[in-house]
């Protein structure tokens, strides 16, 4: 070959390089963002978007994980119209035996019991007398159980957050569109009077165009650590960066801004503050020196959306301070507020039967106290019919939340109605935390937030309840 | 040349590609984080950390900008001990003459009255019987103005924004460590009651180590875009991106955080919502449709610090909403936030006096309403003396936060101490809008906050007032 073919060669590589580096400065220019890839789906596997099944006249109920959480919610299941307590489960038989206590003294029928070990799961989702597995384990076990119950046939619902990592949602998802089966996370915010109020109002457009949304989980947990078994929660957080607990945050919000219904989240970038408090708490329990906490007492997470919206989460378990789960959504016409107190703002003539005046743009109106609670009297949603209202209050739960969302999962079930919360909604909502791991542990670099519906993010056109 | 040879070449150059690759990714991992370099200082020109001059008797103000903040300091100056009205200038005459109609209302002797064109500042300037130059004109025209004053020997203050780009930041900067003259930004928001306080407590270690912090501008500008002269505001946000308006946020909480006093802004992402309501306020006024605005109508700032805390401001002021400076201080024993109350929530034994008990963490209280003012009570600020508490609330200017700001500026010229502000807080509060914008326009990239002391953001240990 000579030397001129040699030079050619040369020239042929410098191009191929050059195409490289334009590339990837073209990359940089378009802000460094970290992409991850979307898996295919396998054949047979398609979308649960709208997902109805054969109705089922009375849910039959497979609790599994009766702690804090489970064991409130199987009682609250006894007042269910149409649900049954078929089956508890608990790796420690002393929490079966709890719950078996709480049902008899209740005078409900002995459920079946599994427990003692833990893999007892498996044959609770296993059994013909199940319909629905209601998980409340701690985090780390929520998708085996899940994905072996699906696999066993088995609608299943999860408590927050369902999944702990990207690839957990994916699984959830997979799972769930393999088997068409309904895979719902117990995303109770959703349910609060506030919440589903102002998503009525953002639905009939009195906000405008909507435009940012807040949420957070803001709540020292120091009285509760120990509560969790075997330490699983702070160890959690000491092996986890990112906003790992990000959905009663994010879920409300994102039913107001319709996510995977017409709009999705895009682009999300972390931060967080360094850890103080929780290597202290650590060390209170092990009396040895904690140099390896990864959560930061504080972390923020800011989403972009599709359509140019954003979205502010925050995270802080650790640090003394009011509860505060910062529900806000501002729009063009209007704002609402939950926390410290609850606020509404609206331009005058943004109400209902009436038109915005853009000339008089100066012209709004703060509602708060009474005169908020009139107005949200207007907006009241339709889930909460007065007999609902009525019995929610009676049975509690987190001031009824929790029985509005059981009350409408086993609505749907019997109705065979798309579930309010589908496993989009739940895996949208639990990848935050890895994606902000992800942002944190590049120098808070933008990250991709994955389309887990796989396209079609944009079909259906807002939230809506079936009935 | 041989074919072996050639496979010799192009290996070579694999490898040259190669380590290309590799280099650029580790760029990536390290966030894509954009960097702006550091202009090096001039021969002669040093720090003004700690800046002391020689005391000045009484001190002789010249005003420029008699718009809607510039006329209420003319009249509020009048009551500041130790002061002299000295010139006042506007490019409108009407406005030089109703200053002048205030004063004489007053019984004040008439100052020197510069006015009728866009330079009439210059004459001020360069006058011996000014002082001090105080800066109240339009934001594009702060920093010629300052930047001439300091050329002709006169301290300045300027207004918020004091400067709008980097460029500008760093000119202040360069042209005080030149000329070793006070440049300071009038952020009144730092003298607030309750941040005050907060900032006591804080430096006082109530809080605890301090982790995060927040602020905002949260105002619905609607009634005062026709106000500014030439309509420049409302064309400003059409044609900047980023927080704009972001010192009313930041200062109080850059002073809470020591920032270039021990601590310093290392990495900031900006993220913004689509621009819905900024066209629409175009539109009204031109009747033609806008295409071109540039600012979001909702824009959040992270920022990151060397010492691992983090701060969040936000700017909305095209939405209707409640007003909100959302001034919140998070430490690892406290919380302090003001809007939409006032609450400070400090675990049991954070209190002066009391030792933190680790095995106890539950141990928390939330202040409010009367409990609230007892505890504040008892952190007043060193600054706030009765006598300066009751002259401010009888001569007013934003609850009385302009007076004590102005009585402080000019307390600390008398006296020949450093001012509470320098003009290192001044670009590190302002640059904040152009560092947004560079983080917007690279899709949310992590843009590095230049050091603005040039290394000596860690000579001095936190905030303090000089007396």
């Amino acid at each position: 070959m000579s030397r001129k073919s040699l030079l050619a060669g040369f020239c042929v590589l410098l191009c191929l390089l050059s195409a490289f580096n334009s590339e990837t400065l073209s990359a940089r220019k378009r802000g460094g963002v970290v992409r991850l890839s979307v898996p295919q789906r396998t054949a047979g596997q398609k979308s649960v978007l709208g997902l109805r099944k054969a109705p089922i006249d009375t849910v039959r109920v497979g609790f599994v994980g009766l702690g804090m959480r489970g064991s409130d919610a199987v009682v609250r299941y006894t007042y269910i119209p149409g649900a049954k307590v078929a089956a508890i489960c608990d790796l420690r038989n002393e929490a079966v035996e709890a719950s078996l206590k709480d049902l008899r003294a209740l005078g409900v029928p002995d459920p079946a019991c599994y427990g003692g070990s833990e893999t007892a799961y498996k044959a609770l989702c296993e059994s013909d007398d199940v319909d629905l597995v209601y998980i409340c384990t701690d985090w780390a076990s929520h998708v085996p159980i899940a994905l072996y119950a699906m696999e066993h046939g088995k609608h299943v619902a999860v408590e927050v957050p369902a999944a702990t990592s990207l690839a957990e949602c994916w699984a959830m998802v997979d799972m769930a569109e393999k088997t068409q089966l309904h895979c719902m996370m117990l995303e109770n915010c959703c349910y609060d009077f506030f919440e589903m109020t102002a998503l009525e109002m953002a639905r009939r457009g009195v906000f405008g165009e909507l435009l940012h949304v807040e949420g957070a989980y803001m709540h020292n947990l120091d009285p509760f650590w120990d509560a969790y078994w075997n330490n699983w929660r702070l160890e959690f957080n000491r092996t986890h960066k990112g906003d790992i607990y990000p959905t009663h945050g994010l879920g409300p919000v994102c039913q107001v801004l319709g996510i995977h219904r017409g709009d999705r989240m895009k682009t999300l970038v972390a931060m967080e503050t360094k850890a103080v408090n929780g290597p202290k708490q650590v060390e209170a329990r092990t009396g040895k020196p904690c140099e390896d906490f990864s959560n930061g007492d504080v972390t923020m997470t800011m989403i972009s959306t599709e359509k140019g919206r954003s979205i502010l989460i925050e995270h802080g378990v650790l640090t003394p301070r009011p509860y505060n789960r910062m529900y806000q959504v501002v729009g063009s016409e209007g704002y609402a507020g939950k926390y410290p107190i609850r606020q509404v703002c609206l331009r005058e003539g943004s109400e209902e039967g009436q038109k915005p005046d853009y000339q008089n743009l100066a012209a709004e109106k703060i509602y708060q106290g009474e005169e908020l609670g009139a107005l949200l009297g207007n907006y009241r949603s339709p889930v909460l019919t007065p007999e609902l209202e009525a019995l929610a209050k009676k049975v509690g739960g987190h001031g009824g939340m929790d029985f509005i969302m059981d009350y409408r999962l086993v609505y749907c079930l019997r109705k065979g109605l798309p579930l309010d919360m589908d496993v989009y909604d739940l895996a949208e909502w639990s990848c935050i935390g890895e994606l902000g791991s992800i942002s944190i542990e590049n120098g808070n670099a933008p990250v991709e937030v994955p389309d887990f519906t796989r396209g079609d993010w944009n079909v259906v056109d807002g939230f809506s309840y079936a009935f």
